[in-house]
């Protein structure tokens, strides 16, 4: 059982998180921190912290973490150039989890869709990437559809700017082969679904990741501190977490 | 059990006829006929006929029920304005059936995507539409798609011209109201998927129909046979045979 | 623009409500009202109330709506018989709204389910059915899926108890024609998934209705709030307001 | 460029099997064999051969191919303990692929299916598996779905007798953390679906796989044959084809 202390508890995230800790077999919530609380009481004699609060505190929370030789979680992004580096330098002390996109799935999807993209290729298969998001949303597609278009790029030896096609209208002919169809629906209140399709004769593959709600971020980041018990120091993110390396 | 004669035995559509009459509980494949055999003997007895083959065989298939005073189900298009004539002609003395898409199901996604749009109208709703064929085909959207579209443009004062978006590229900010999403897959063999989804803040409600081979257009067609018994001279169609008028 | 007064602001259900009214283009927010305060004055001015406390404080609200001649939509359930009898005295006086189930899509669902199956029937139709449900969720089928399937029922001749088949396993031989399936699935934290298919040779029909949220009850109580002004006094259901019956 | 003999050429299979090399870049139909027809100058002359026929035609095969020094792609099953022998026999001079299942999509299905079990566990994860096939299929659930949950129980510490439920009915109380739900549908004319979903709180991971037709078979065939070029003797199967051992 790994004992977690959770920083920004009265925050969205916050709550989410011990939500998401309370809801882990192999973890529990040994203490919680919120604004102008005590720091370095808050670190003594828990197994590991997780911080998703503002970039602005990782400098207190990397000192608290070192002064109790405790493995740090950080889900804050923005970072300035000097906060990143005072991150890899408490890293040659310490065990620590920095990644971007603490969600398990969207971790999943993207290692499968390049495996499967290396299995299936685009001489048979013919490649077709949907997503979905609410109607709030003002890019499309979005960073994780773009994340997944790079990767199938470099396994299938097309490009973005050359094969992907965003929307098919009149007597366009038949489908290039190497062309990927990217598909953006804008609805609702969806939180975010994915899909990847790969179409050959007589077969569809297809992943698909929906995601409902900010818990899939913070089961991640306590999946990421259990995972942190008994590592030596270093700079890990999610692929590592999840052995995708 | 209504008895059938189904023509153009040998051609693909006349055996996917022969096949659909043969699963229907309601009907049996009383003869079917062949190039070059004798027609009028062919009408004898039997309480409907099934025409798929060419539209200049139409005049005879028109003389042969006439003269045995049997319903007929026209299946074949592109006759010309006479042919045309020659068939309202006759539906003044017989019971006609004479559409352009017999599929049960597609009519049906026609007639509920209406209905659909009527209860969830567009102001709470996004209305998005996607629809997957083979890497064939050469024109998008699917004429299935359009006619969804034109429904979806009759039910929420939005026109094709102004309202439908064929894909989603770039910072182009939140959704507009109006909007109707229309994605095109191409890729492998499909035969036909369409879906109609409305989106909201909290829920989503799809319609979706699936093709996988012409079975989909002969077991219709063998119900507008089975429908066309004990019914009054008249043309009618699809819509007619489904009560959906 | 429909002015409205939201009862029972601070609750979850009173938040969504004035979310939901919010961002209804033909609704504002007039007034709230929350435990403690002065109800009569609250209903002062405003076209509709909405209620969705607790079935107790429904007396009160009656009566302050009767004072005011304010159109009623109640959210409460679990009421007494002689609470039940008051709601139908006073629609004598004031037109109200009183369902069980305030959701636009599921209340489409079910009614397009109904309008689905007198048309494709289950002769050569073979009707199965999906839900999924958070991993919480004690009962199975949901409530959800026994109302689709008592529709189903009554439109195929079919009996829950002899045709709805709750899983299959082993040599069971083909599919007996009437057979509907029900499947229940289980997992995470999914709202509520429903599908009703219709397979048969060559195609495949579906209706789906996805919930996110309790949103999609507060805008459907929203709704029913618009659809009042200028209504007879009466007492109505989410089937008259839209325009189901 | 590998040139193909495709053996049983008027057999159903057979006419896959020219479809799917006459639509493979990298393959070219180089002769092919029917019943009667001399096999030794079948074999001359090229790069691989391909046989979907029957399984005592094997040892005729293997004769021919020895004698050309042709690599062999062996799609037929039900061989005796004898003629499995002649094949293991032959593989110490040829390069040999037999594997039960040569669809791409099925395999890489197994495969990624095992990889995101190991990923995802069952921890916070709760699996689901759904397939589909048409209404005469006799055995339920699928033999894929079956090989599905074998690699589900390796992976998961679960076994099918234990913890496989097929369907779920009544107050059943909360899902078992370690529970599998099977969910098999059946109707139509469905060649065949499986899904297998990972559902969490705040997501929902899903790999998923639609056969429909032969083709998936054939083009699997073609493409063992093409991969077989310039290969060491040996047996081999699917997995080693697609590079996933």
């Amino acid at each position: 059982m790994t004992n977690l202390l959770i920083l920004g508890r009265s925050g969205r995230m916050g709550q989410a998180l011990v939500e998401a800790a309370e809801a882990d077999a192999h973890a529990a919530v040994g203490k919680t921190h919120d604004h102008g609380e005590n720091l370095l009481t808050a670190f003594a004699g828990v197994d590991a912290a997780i911080d998703f609060t503002v970039h602005n505190f990782t400098e207190s929370v990397l000192n608290a973490a070192l002064e109790n030789n405790t493995p740090l979680v950080i889900g804050t992004t923005g970072h300035s150039d000097e906060e990143k580096a005072r991150i890899v330098e408490a890293s040659k002390t310490l065990p620590i989890v920095f990644a971007a996109n603490y969600s398990v799935g969207v971790n999943t999807l993207f290692f499968l869709t390049q495996k499967a993209a290396q299995i299936l290729g685009n001489d048979s298969f013919d490649i077709e990437v949907t997503e979905m998001h609410h109607k709030h949303k003002i890019d499309s597609p979005s960073g994780t559809a773009r994340r997944l278009l790079e990767i199938l790029n470099e396994e299938t030896d097309t490009s973005y700017k050359e094969d992907v096609t965003h929307g098919r209208e009149g007597n366009i002919g038949p489908r290039p082969a190497k062309e990927i169809g990217m598909h953006t629906l804008r609805g609702g209140d969806v939180v975010g679904d994915h899909t990847v399709m790969f179409a050959a004769e007589g077969e569809r593959f297809e992943l698909t990741h929906k995601a409902s709600s900010r818990m899939t971020f913070s089961s991640g980041a306590v999946r990421a501190a259990i995972w942190l018990q008994g590592r030596a120091a270093g700079l890990y993110d999610m692929q590592d977490v999840l052995g995708l390396k």
